[in-house]
């Protein structure tokens, strides 16, 4: 593992009919919602908690992000999501993330994550305690 | 019509995929979606936009709600969703809504909206030029 | 406990960025989605994943509800959502439902869901069996 | 306009706090949703309902699909999500869609959508008569 990517990191979540579409399937849309849990829990489990990080005067906002779908998942489904840091710059983090049913994977994204102040939107700098714990805190 | 109620306004839409379940039929949740787009069109068609009413420290939160569902709309289906007030008291609004699929009913709602001060959270008294608007604006 | 009520059932969740909305706080139409879970966990518990019940040719469908807003929840909370079995009839089950945050009341719901035939839509009786581990699986 | 290519249509949107998360802006997830708004209304234009598709056994399910996000939008904004086809093969579509604020552009996706047959799920050529009406019946 380079000083610029981390072990790969999953919660496991249930699909409920919530996430489903008349196709009979979790709508395409709501993979979106699944991969944001997991990089919301692989932040808190580096210690940063979504108000921690407003305290810091920091924000997360999504910048762009390529999505792959293989298979269908359904419902009552467990799954597994997953978010692994692959590189991590001054202002912005990129994640490699997966859905996964068993071994099998279902949808996979990258994700580039830009780092901002919460009151002008503007990018800003990860302070060096934030970029050091993303990078080790949630391996 | 009396001093407190106002004539019903209604708004088409259309369902998507975004809106359906694995049922194949519109997710019972999402009706609350269409019966907000309805009350927010009722108030901007009153004068009051979400911005102009934070402009005038009012933010309106649903306090309670009894929602009956009739029959199932589905995919593609061409709907209306209408609100009218039926009672407004000093911080209180009462909103009969219908979602309509033709002349059928699908869903009746009965919401009860609460006017708040948008920091605080408290109640806070409709002012009276409001009041007076959403009584006869949305006609 | 009457022979029509079971006792009370829930499930922990957390609030994400999913949940809310520009106020700051949980969307008022996503509570509904919490409420769906619980009652979903507590039938799985009872023995009916969503799967079984429709080889046994049932569907739920929620008929009416009434909910009430008590305190706003907010992102990252940890909350837990409830289902109690009030009535259970011939087609209908009536469950009383709430989100906790620690001991404090979020919200509240009476819903009042049919057992339905899958294809046709139309209300059918519970079999004996569902509605006996309804009364008692899940407690 | 070459053969395999289509002309940008688009459909008018507004956003409502059902759109929005506790940033204040439209969450990042829901531009999805617009997106397929426009595709389905591309479609449909093109004289290819749903339903009408159902019936000749064709289902468009998201392959894959690069996103980046420019801008934030906000409540009550006014905006236009636009779909062009930029290719056609076989059993595969691929869409150049935007969200545009005036003539600001919000967002941006490159969607891959394949033909599948709705019950197998397995890739299927896409008919003569839909690739034809595709490729100029939106213009």
């Amino acid at each position: 593992m380079s000083d610029s990517s981390s072990a790969e990191f999953g919660v496991p979540l249930r699909v409920y009919i919530e996430d489903t579409d008349a196709g009979g399937i979790v709508y395409y849309v709501n993979y979106l919602k699944y991969f944001e849990r997991a990089r919301t829990e692989f932040m808190r489990a580096a210690g940063f908690g979504k108000r921690t990080l407003l305290g810091e005067d920091i924000m997360f906002v999504v910048h762009s992000m390529q999505v792959d779908y293989h298979r269908p998942a359904e419902l009552d489904d467990e799954l597994r999501v997953t978010a692994r840091v692959s590189a991590c710059g001054r202002a912005r983090i990129r994640f490699e993330q997966r859905v996964l049913r068993g071994a099998e994977e279902i949808c996979r994204a990258d994700v580039s994550v830009a780092c901002v102040d919460p009151r002008s939107r503007k990018p800003r700098a990860l302070p060096g305690e934030v970029r050091q714990r993303i990078l080790s805190g949630a391996t």
